[in-house]
C-alpha cells in the first residue's frame, strides 16, 4: 500500500464545492488502486482571514510542509478587491505560500478538447489540435518585489537573479524534449532589463538542449499570437507577471476556465490547483465545473509517479466530456451539478 | 488658408512605405480643403542608428517641438532584438520621444469592421459591434522606472505618482462621457501596489464624473474577457505595460493589426502612428497595409479639429474596406498593393 500525505486547502467561494468532488475521485484511485491518501483540510484564503485574522495561519503552513503535495480549491473575495487600504488580503496568504514553499515553476497545460471546439470563442479551424504547455515562474519578479508608498505614489520593484531563472529554464526545457521540442521564451527584451536578462540566461542554457527550437517573442506580440495562432506554441516560458496574463488569456482556447488545471513545483514541495478564481457568485449554487481540479488531482498523481493513476482520471473527464455530462457553462440545455459531474467521473475510475 | 507642419518620421521597415502613403492621403486633403500641410521628414529608429549612431537625434527631437503634430511609421529591426547585450537600440529613440514630448496618453480605438468579420480569429457573433477606445499611460511605470544590473541579476522598478495616473483618467472620463459612459480600469491591484494606487486615484476622481459607470478588472481577467466577450468594454484605462499588453491584444478583434491608429497626447505635443510594428521581413514587398497610419493622419485631422475632413479620411477607408480594396492579409486573391490602396483612397478623398 502506497501511502501519500496530502494538505487540502478548499479555500473560499467555490473552492470548497470543487475540492469535494476532487477528493470523490482520489477516493475512487485509492480503491481501485489500493493506496492511501491522507488528507489533512486547512484553512486558506479570506475564510483563514475570517477565523483567524491571518490568509495562511500557522497551521496551514505547517501541514503543507508536512504534505507530499497540496490540493487548493481557490481563493479570493470580491470584498478585499475594491478596497485598496485593506491591510490583509486572501490572496497574500496564496503568495506567502507559494514563496515559502518555494514553489518557482507554476505548470499549466492548455488543449483545444475536440468535442468543444463550438464553446470557443475563437474559430474552430484556429485552435483545433492547439496544446501547449506554459512555464510560468511563480516566486519572483514584481510579485515578491520591495513595495510601497511614498508621499505622493507608489511603487513595486521587478527583480530577478540568474539562479531563478535558470532552475525553471531547465525545467521547460526538459518537458520540451517530451514534447514537440519547440519553447519560446516570452518577454519585453526591448524594453525590460530583467527580459534581457531572461534572454540572456536562456540563450546561454539552450545549447545544453539541442534538440530544442528557442523562439523569441516580446510579451504584447505572444498575447496576439495566443489567438491568432495558438497552435504554433508548444512550451512557453516566462516571467510571473506575464505568465500570469498570458495564461489566463490562453484558457480561452480550452472553451471553459473550468477545465484548466495546474502544478507549481519547488525543489520538494508541489501543488495543485484549477487556475479559476473563486468565482464568488456561484458559490454554494452547484454549477461550478469541478473537472480543472479533478485535472489538477491528475496532476498530482503523475507527480506522485502513479502514472497509470493519472492516465484514468484523464480518460474519465474525456469520456465525461465526450457524454455531455457538463455544467451549465459548457452544457446549456439540462446541465448537470457539480456533484453529478464530479460522481459521474469518480464512478467512471 | 490653414497652415500646420508635421513632423513625419517613417522609420524601419514597412514605417516608410506607409507613411508614403498616408501622406498621399494627407496630400489630397489639403488639395480638397485648401489647408497647407508644411512636412518635414526626420530620422528615427534603427535608420537613424545607422546614419547618426542616435536612435533619436537632436535635429529629430528639434522638428518634433518645433511641429503642430507627429506622424510616425515604425520603428524597430530584428539585428537588435536577440542582442541583449547590444547598447543602443531603435525603441530607445521611441520611449525617449515620448517621455521628452510628454506623451502622457496613448490612445488607440478598436472596432469590430463588420466587412472583415471573417478575418478575425474570433467568432463573428462574440465580435460584431465591439466599440472600444484604450487609454494606455505612456510615460510613466515599468518602462521609465531605475534599471539596471546587479552582480548576479537585474532589476526594473515600476513607479507612479498621483498626478501621472490623475491626468490620463481625466482624459478617459471625459472620454467615456462622450461614449457609451463606461470606464473599465485594468490593474493587479491584488498583488501591486502601484495598482492599488491606481484604483484609488480612480475611486476619487469617478465622482467628478457622475454619469460614467466605472468597472475594475485584475489584468489576468481582462486579457480573457478581452476575448470572451469584447463588447462590454467602452473606455479603457490602464498603467503602461498592461496597455501595451491588452491593446496589442485587444488588435485580433479587427481582423487585420494593420487596421489600427494611435494618437499619442501630452499637454501641447500629439504624435499619431499604426499599432503595428516595423515588420522587416514585409519591407519592400509591397504588403503592408497603409489603412492604420491613414486612420491615424484621421486622429491627427480630428486633433487639428478639422472633423469633416477626418470623417471623409475615414468614409474612404469605410468604402475601401467595402469594395474589398485590401492587401493580402486581408485579401487571398488578387490582393492590392500598399500603394494601390493609398491610392485609391486619396483618389476618393
Ligand atoms: C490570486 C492572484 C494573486 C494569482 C496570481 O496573480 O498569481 C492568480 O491570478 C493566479 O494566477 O494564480
Ligand atoms: C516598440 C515598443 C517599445 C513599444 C512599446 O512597448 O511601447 C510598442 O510595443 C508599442 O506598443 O508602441
Amino acid at each position: 500500500v502506497l501511502t501519500r500525505r496530502i494538505a487540502v486547502l478548499p479555500g473560499d467561494g467555490i473552492g470548497p464545492e470543487v475540492c469535494t468532488e476532487a477528493i470523490k475521485v482520489l477516493e475512487a484511485v485509492s480503491e481501485r488502486f489500493g493506496h492511501q491518501f491522507e488528507l489533512d483540510v486547512q484553512l486558506m484564503g479570506a475564510c483563514a482571514i475570517d477565523a483567524t485574522g491571518d490568509p495562511l495561519p500557522e497551521s496551514t503552513l505547517q501541514a503543507c510542509f508536512e504534505a507530499d503535495a497540496i490540493l487548493l480549491g481557490a481563493i479570493g473575495d470580491p470584498k478585499y478587491d475594491n478596497n485598496p487600504a485593506a491591510k490583509v488580503r486572501p490572496e497574500q496568504g496564496l503568495l506567502r505560500l507559494r514563496k515559502s514553499l518555494g514553489l518557482f515553476a507554476n505548470i499549466r497545460p492548455v488543449t483545444a478538447y475536440d468535442v468543444l471546439l463550438e464553446h470557443s470563442p475563437l474559430k474552430a479551424d484556429r485552435i483545433q489540435g492547439a496544446d501547449m504547455l506554459i512555464y510560468r515562474e511563480l516566486t519572483g519578479g514584481i510579485y515578491f518585489g520591495e513595495k510601497g508608498r511614498t508621499q505622493n505614489g507608489a511603487y513595486d520593484h521587478c527583480t530577478y537573479s540568474k539562479e531563478e531563472i535558470a532552475r525553471i529554464t531547465h525545467l521547460a526545457f526538459q518537458s520540451a524534449t517530451t514534447r514537440r521540442n519547440k519553447l519560446t521564451l516570452v518577454d519585453k527584451a526591448n524594453v525590460l532589463e530583467t527580459s534581457r536578462l531572461w534572454r540572456e540566461v536562456v540563450q546561454q542554457i539552450a545549447p545544453e538542449y539541442p534538440s530544442v527550437e528557442v523562439d523569441y517573442l516580446f510579451v504584447d506580440n505572444a498575447a496576439m499570437q495566443m489567438i491568432l495562432n495558438p497552435k504554433q506554441f508548444d512550451v512557453i516560458l516566462t516571467e510571473n507577471m506575464f505568465g500570469d496574463i498570458i495564461s489566463d488569456e490562453a484558457s480561452v482556447i480550452a472553451g471553459s476556465l473550468g477545465l484548466l488545471p495546474s502544478a507549481s513545483v519547488g525543489e520538494t514541495a508541489a501543488l495543485f490547483e484549477p487556475i479559476h478564481g473563486s468565482f464568488p457568485q456561484a458559490k454554494g449554487k452547484g454549477i461550478a465545473n469541478p473537472i480543472a481540479t479533478i485535472l489538477s488531482v491528475a496532476m498530482m498523481l503523475e507527480h506522485f509517479g502513479m502514472q497509470e493513476e493519472a492516465d484514468l482520471v484523464k480518460e474519465a473527464v474525456d469520456y465525461t466530456l465526450e457524454k455531455n455530462v457538463l455544467t451549465p457553462e459548457l452544457r446549456k440545455d439540462h446541465p448537470f451539478t457539480t456533484e453529478q459531474v464530479g460522481a459521474f467521473i469518480a464512478n467512471y475510475v
